[in-house]
């Protein structure tokens, strides 16, 4: 299976579509506004440095499609209105005789690059962009920059764009998902036996594949997005982590183990075949902060600004944060089945066939229902600000290899 | 009706989208092949003269999807390759002795935006990229330069990139399009009656209502590109013409005008209001050379490398290029049919709802058919190459119009 090709979330604004089933990660957005608004200001401020332009480039990694892909747009559209008003309220203060055009000379503008994989919905957010630009107008009036939205598909583990162009880069809920499913996990279909990710029977050869995966996966993000960054460059990364000091007991492994379950009772109906299950693992991995920390270490191109681990409901329609009370685990369950369905059914569909999908998630559903039930498990979300660091080591002239 | 929001080439690959049914494009792309080298050459060489950059920022303008699509991709980067080749060799000659990561120091890169309106599938593109990635680096091998692929959605009749930043702009078969139906037109539907576009029975001021909108049109695009074009960058574009000086004999009336019959016989039949027939409008105009180059002349902005006119053949599989024989106008009719459907089905299907559309291009083909027996017609194609001026006199800091 080649992950680049297989995954994308769900296209479409139907039933099961992300677009109507991304309220999870809505939430992070929201959650880490403080931190993005801050980084788009410094990217902002670099951008009205250089003097060869007066534009800021910026770019969302695994934009997806649906409301959220436009939220980042328009968190960010906000931020430098925000800035603008501040700058027009100033000169107001300062030249009051001028006229209003000499006022205005400095236009800045803000170049988006939604980047996803080739499978995801582009034409959805195409069609949605018009409808967009007639709100934010209305919304921020003189004060909106000029912008401008284009769609880039391709893997974020390649290079995306040319040396030293991007100010700002952005990605929410994407980084926990790996480049591929390791080589040897891939190969020998029973070292992970019943199990689709990390989980308590899972041997620790298994976990070391899984863990290296992520360390190259990550070193090789940050070394292409080094390149890509202007000095000083800012990127905020949201995905998802773990918690849990003990990797087989991480939070995100019960939603695959509860899937896993699900699996197995269509094994147990002989709907699918066991070595097909056993054969299934999911490209991803979900670090602690320290094995975050480590890897931005090791790759000496980025200062951290800033790094947090929070939590977050599995229900996106649980919103009593605090505490460990689940009012209708029934209910919820099938809220969590939706989220997981829109962002893990091509993976699903591709390996097992489409003809599963309905009564596995159903059953899915209710394994969530149970386990809430029992304890209300949460995310665990890492959020990380980081500025790309002047002339790294391995920056040097003959370095072809990325 | 809002053109940017209806108009479309057929989206998919199934038998009536364009992507099938796109081969008298692909013939206007290979025709203009050699005018189109000569622009990449004079772009790529003025991006390597650049300080700031290495790269040649080309843009598609109504990229469409389709095999057309990458064939454009693929000439562009088959010349900047040759010219690789041509400097690799020379540096080969000069530096035999030193090491070859020293004679491979200068990488030049191209990032192309594909452009279209939002209705336009741009997920097809972008699913093809991977295979074509792949053929290129096949047949290219070191030569490939680095490459970079956007889709850009929105109107060329509107700013799509900040000031001064591209070298190369394209399009083909997309420059008789107009931004709407004339507004007098629309508002009056018994002034141009039983036609669909310009025809012998339409009166003199919808001729000029026609004029009058390609006129703003055309040179609202103009300033918009020069805005956005650096210094003696380069233009290429193809679209449909007028040979006929009779500008109400154009070549291309008759193509709608037989659209128009079968549109007739749907109204005799009870099946289409007339006077949806009557307000029925085509955004389309196909200008002369002369008209073309007069309104280049009144920009101030261009210099013309080069304009011609050639012709074409209704049916895209007719290659029978001299001569006026029409081998099999009953194939010929159908072939025809099945272009224009995949061109202005959105339109159609928008302005008298679906259930039409395979009845009509039926009798479409019929007519077509019918007609190429009379005469052989052709499509008159304008093919122009263009150079932005350095500083043209509405150049000024304080123009915010547009």
């Amino acid at each position: 299976m080649k992950v680049e090709r297989v995954l994308h979330m769900n296209g479409g604004d139907g039933e099961t579509s992300y677009a109507s089933n991304s309220r999870v990660q809505e939430k992070a957005i929201l959650k880490t506004r403080p931190v993005l608004h801050k980084a788009v200001a410094a990217a902002h401020a670099l951008s009205s440095l250089s003097s060869s332009s007066t534009g800021a480039m910026v770019v969302d990694l695994g934009c997806s499609s649906g409301p959220n892909t436009l939220l980042f747009v328009s968190e960010v559209l906000g931020t430098v209105a925000d800035q603008r008003e501040e700058e027009l309220a100033a000169a107001a203060g300062v030249g009051q005789h001028q006229a209003p055009s000499s006022r205005r000379t400095v236009q800045h503008h803000v170049q988006f690059f939604l980047n996803d994989l080739p499978g995801n919905d582009f034409n959805l957010v195409f069609q949605s962009l018009d409808m967009f630009r007639k709100l934010a107008v209305k919304e921020k009036g003189e004060a909106l920059p000029q912008y401008y939205v284009a769609g880039l598909p391709g893997s974020f583990y390649t290079r995306l764009f040319p040396d030293r162009c991007v100010h700002l880069f952005h990605s929410s809920y994407c980084l926990m998902w790996r480049s591929k499913v390791p080589e040897e996990l891939a190969r020998e279909t029973v070292i992970n036996e019943g199990n689709v990710y990390i989980w308590e029977t899972t041997p620790p050869l298994v976990v070391k594949l899984y863990q290296r995966q992520f360390q190259e996966d990550f070193s090789l993000f940050l070394k292409l997005r080094h390149k890509e960054l202007v000095s000083n460059g800012q990127m905020v990364l949201t995905f998802l982590g773990r918690k849990n000091n003990d990797v087989l007991r991480g939070e995100i492994s019960y939603i695959w183990r509860l899937l896993a379950q699900a699996l197995h009772s269509l094994v147990k109906e002989g709907r699918v075949e066991k070595e097909k299950l056993d054969s299934f693992n999911i490209p991803f991995y979900a670090p602690s902060v320290d094995e975050v920390r480590d890897v931005i270490k090791q790759s000496e191109a980025f200062d951290i600004n800033h790094i947090q681990l929070f939590q977050s409901n599995w229900d996106p329609h649980d919103d009593l944060d605090d505490g460990d009370l689940v009012l209708d685990s029934v209910k919820s369950g099938v809220n969590v089945a939706r989220c997981i369905r829109a962002v893990s059914e091509p993976l699903i569909a591709h390996h097992f066939g489409e003809h599963i999908l309905d009564d596995l998630f159903e059953m899915y559903a209710h394994n969530v229902g149970v386990h809430l039930q029992k304890v209300k498990t949460k995310y665990a979300v890492i959020v990380l600000s980081l500025k790309a660091r002047r002339v790294p080591k391995y920056h040097g002239r003959n370095d072809d290899y990325y």
